[in-house]
């Protein structure tokens, strides 16, 4: 039998918008829009023309795409035809194929927030719905505080989407603007709409997570008949965020009964980049990706528990849901103190490292991590220091070199025009087989803006270290992660750090004392031994 | 009509410890389980003891909770009895009032994870319950994979609650492992499990976040009819998370049909502590606040729509689902338009600083604070140094002291015990008046350890700051935080500094710079500039 068609809403340049914090340059959005468009949405809904610059600049080149483009606005106000509405002009002139504006379908803020009678509301409704369909746009209703309407005056609330409805609108969109309805409300109002007369074919929903259920509500009202489903990347929003699309998209695609009853523009290949997408949205608005993201965060499928992992050694289906392949996700098997001898034993055969099954060097190998992280050690991301310290303890550790003392000096003073400038200053005292290596040097980017003492002392440590300068002159430090936390019961400072090598390869690494700078330190010669270890160098 | 008793469960401590990268250290267990306990948990389960150290000490030395305080193990290993089951042993020998034991329910997992029969299984469990009930404590069963199990094979399944409950088990906990089970689905397989013989107030919910579905699918259980439902705070746990309880507790408490349906053992007054308590549980963890966390978000009730925030100035009803202070959070209306500036006139008063309506010093100081947040700079939390800004652009920031300049050194070389050894060591040359000041300190602890760069400049500022010594002499150092964030297109640091006088007053302040000193030094300098101001000290 064929599926029903499920059509998909994106509204993260308008809605997404209004995220706190959040300010998409016209040229992001058109990025953005690229993205939605790769991954197979019906709707990209653009922004507001005439709201503000950006989104006039946005619709002005809007890039080409295979979805709608959909302009945002809100119905004519009373007193004033819809031709002669300056604020729908604005938004017409977008010239985009569709067109959704909002309007009020609870009385109380008909007459609360715009002061004007049920009945103008209603005729506001119905002659901006039939202005877009003479104009040849297909029109959508956004029914704002639809389900706080409802609940209020349904009979109301029902009278103002029969008008957009009768007028022509494709789609009337039930709104929980307030995010306050829960999905169990959501699929019982909707259900009474159908019955009321509005086919599910021509409803939306549109829903918000002040409640945590954005996307609970979102399936029920698909249940009821719904078949239009409204969200943004990543759950971007005003407050707590619109429904979550790298959430429901895979449930739609890869669970029941959705799977199997509907259609939507998005194919198996697309649903294999959604973790690459709701990346590169963070990248763009420069956000620490959510590790705990279903389905696209870095930790979805992360098992800790040892029990987890060794089960999951044996048959993934144990403990995941999903294979994280469907959608462009990767399985992690983290180090901690919760971990299993299997777990171990998996990460160290990552690192090269086999060891067999029972042999006791597993038991020693977990008891120095654990007392590493009862210190304030963390090895969940710090791969290249686990295996570090797993090989000091089975003795495969190299002596490369020793670092006999480093010093290190930040002086704030005034220059020669007057202006306060800092200056840092590493020394650092190496020592190979009997060559002693004393190298110094400053921290400064290009512009010679100063850089700090890590800086300064990953470039002095990077100076001379003689046999072995060609392994380390291509290290790039590119992340540095500072932790305050619990070392036994002082406060130390865990310092993590990404490095980077001319082929792109990237390691972490760990360091934890209660000076910065040491802890920073210890990272950093972790990260210079690893990749001396990696390349094979010979001590 | 009285309400129905719903018991809530926190398993924070237990599976909220299976996030990646979360390590409590026993001292952090047990603030945990007092905040846990204050706000009126009836169950906090503590951990696996004698599965790590942590865990084992924190039961060794659990705080008193009112409470029922639950160790988390599993159901004896087949082939031995259950008082000769050495796991099972350790997890008694906590001696807790009431024991969690996780079995298996799912065949496919008995006989592929554990290598038993079926039969095996059902004795292990009955045989586990039967030994905590003989030892008198109050025994739950957690039914791992129940709901892909009874997919799977539901016969076998329903077996295994019934092993349990005609063991005594108090609660038969339905577990949703995998995460993979949509709402409609738990509450279906929920109802069949009741219908089976199984009494609701007997039943117990656990659900994870996997499809972003935790707290709907927790909410489709009670509706079905189980009376006690588990998660975490701020939905801690392995993967996506548990279903979190900052959310589900105040739709409980708050939200039809439940608040008028069932009683749980949290008062309204706990109720406005809950934001408190997941900050809290961030600063434990050094965790970023997440935003857009229904209810206890700093978003949650931040308006930024220009339509919504004039909308809320008329009747916050018309744009919130809740009144924020019913959790302890509170509205915010962006600084950036128009009813912004109410908001801003108000957080200037908090500060004593009365600014009339439509001063234009009002767009000055948001353009200051604006062109900061560009740079790096965060005011949410650092109220102290958002007080120093305006007062700038006001022109009442008094002029203490100058800073002419200063100097850290950090030197790691070996001591005369040939021990590496760390020396922090600052000098501070200040100007107060046309008197010079030059103080020197180094940084260790009482035991002598060195404490980094920081704590030198701290200790060298406040060490002689002459007619204002008073003033200072009390100030501690409580908390130092650390983020790498983006400065404008530069990765910068900022560093939030919170200080405490000895009456306990807390301020924050915040100092921004790519090098981590002199971003630490700023904070520093604010940290004692606003208590000057605050004292009353005269420049």
């Amino acid at each position: 039998m064929s599926k029903e068609r499920l059509y998909l809403y994106d509204t993260t340049l308008r809605d997404g918008q209004q995220t706190q914090g959040v300010q998409f340059s016209t040229a992001e959005k058109q990025q953005i829009a690229q993205t939605l468009d790769r991954l197979g949405l019906d709707y990209i809904e653009g922004g507001w023309p005439g709201a503000n610059p950006t989104d006039s600049a946005f619709f002005d080149a809007a890039p080409d795409t295979r979805a709608t483009m959909t302009a945002f606005g809100m119905t004519k106000r009373a007193g004033r035809s819809a031709e002669n509405d300056d604020v729908l002009a604005a938004v017409m002139n977008a010239g985009t194929p569709a067109v959704c504006l909002v309007g009020k379908t609870h009385d109380f803020h008909v007459t609360t927030a715009l002061n004007i009678t049920l009945e103008e509301n209603l005729e506001n409704i119905a002659r901006s719905v039939e202005h877009l369909v003479a104009q040849g746009r297909e029109a959508l209703f956004d029914a704002e505080h639809f389900f706080d309407g409802y609940k209020a005056n349904p009979g109301y609330a029902l009278e103002c989407l029969k008008a957009a409805h009768d007028a022509g609108a494709r789609w009337i969109v039930l709104c929980d603007t307030n995010g306050g309805t829960l999905p169990e409300e959501v699929g019982r109002i909707t259900a009474a709409v159908i019955d009321a007369g509005i086919p599910g074919d021509h409803l939306g929903i549109h829903t918000h997570n002040d409640t945590g259920n954005a996307v609970a509500s979102s399936l029920a009202a698909i249940d009821a008949g719904a078949r239009q489903v409204q969200g943004t990347l990543n759950g971007l929003g005003e407050r707590c965020g619109n429904a979550n699309l790298c959430t429901l998209i895979p449930t739609l695609l890869l669970k029941e009964p959705y799977a199997g009853a509907y259609e939507t523009g998005i194919s198996m290949e697309a649903l294999a980049d959604l973790t690459r997408a709701s990346r590169l949205l963070d990248d763009i608005l420069n956000r620490v990706p959510v590790k705990s993201a279903p389905y696209v965060g870095a930790s979805a499928f992360a098992h800790k528990a040892g029990l987890h992992a060794s089960a999951i050694l044996k048959d993934p289906a144990t403990y995941e849901h999903i294979d994280p392949a469907l959608v462009g996700n990767t399985r992690i098997i983290p180090m901690s103190n919760q971990a299993g001898q299997s777990n171990l034993r998996r990460r160290l055969a990552e690192a090269g490292l086999e060891v067999e099954k029972g042999d006791s060097a597993l038991a020693r190998i977990l008891d120095e991590i654990k007392a590493r992280e009862a210190q304030g050690y963390s090895y969940d991301t710090a791969q290249a220091s686990f295996e570090l310290v797993a090989r000091k303890v089975l003795g495969q550790l190299p002596h490369f070199f020793e670092v006999k003392r480093y010093k290190v000096t930040v002086e704030r003073r005034k220059n020669r025009r007057d202006r306060m400038v800092s200056l840092s200053e590493a020394v650092v005292v190496v020592k190979i087989g009997d060559q002693k290596m004393l190298s110094v040097s400053e921290s400064h980017d290009e512009a010679g803006n100063d850089q700090g003492p890590v800086n300064a002392l990953s470039k002095a440590l990077a100076k001379d270290l003689g046999p072995y300068q060609k392994h380390i002159d291509d290290i790039r430090l590119v992340d540095f992660k500072v932790r305050i936390t619990q070392g036994g019961t002082e406060a130390v400072t865990r310092v993590i750090i990404d490095s980077e090598d001319s082929e792109g390869h990237r390691w972490s690494t760990v360091g934890v004392s209660p000076n910065i700078v040491d802890a920073s330190f210890e990272a950093l010669l972790d990260a210079i031994n690893w990749k001396l270890i990696r390349d094979g160098a010979t001590a």
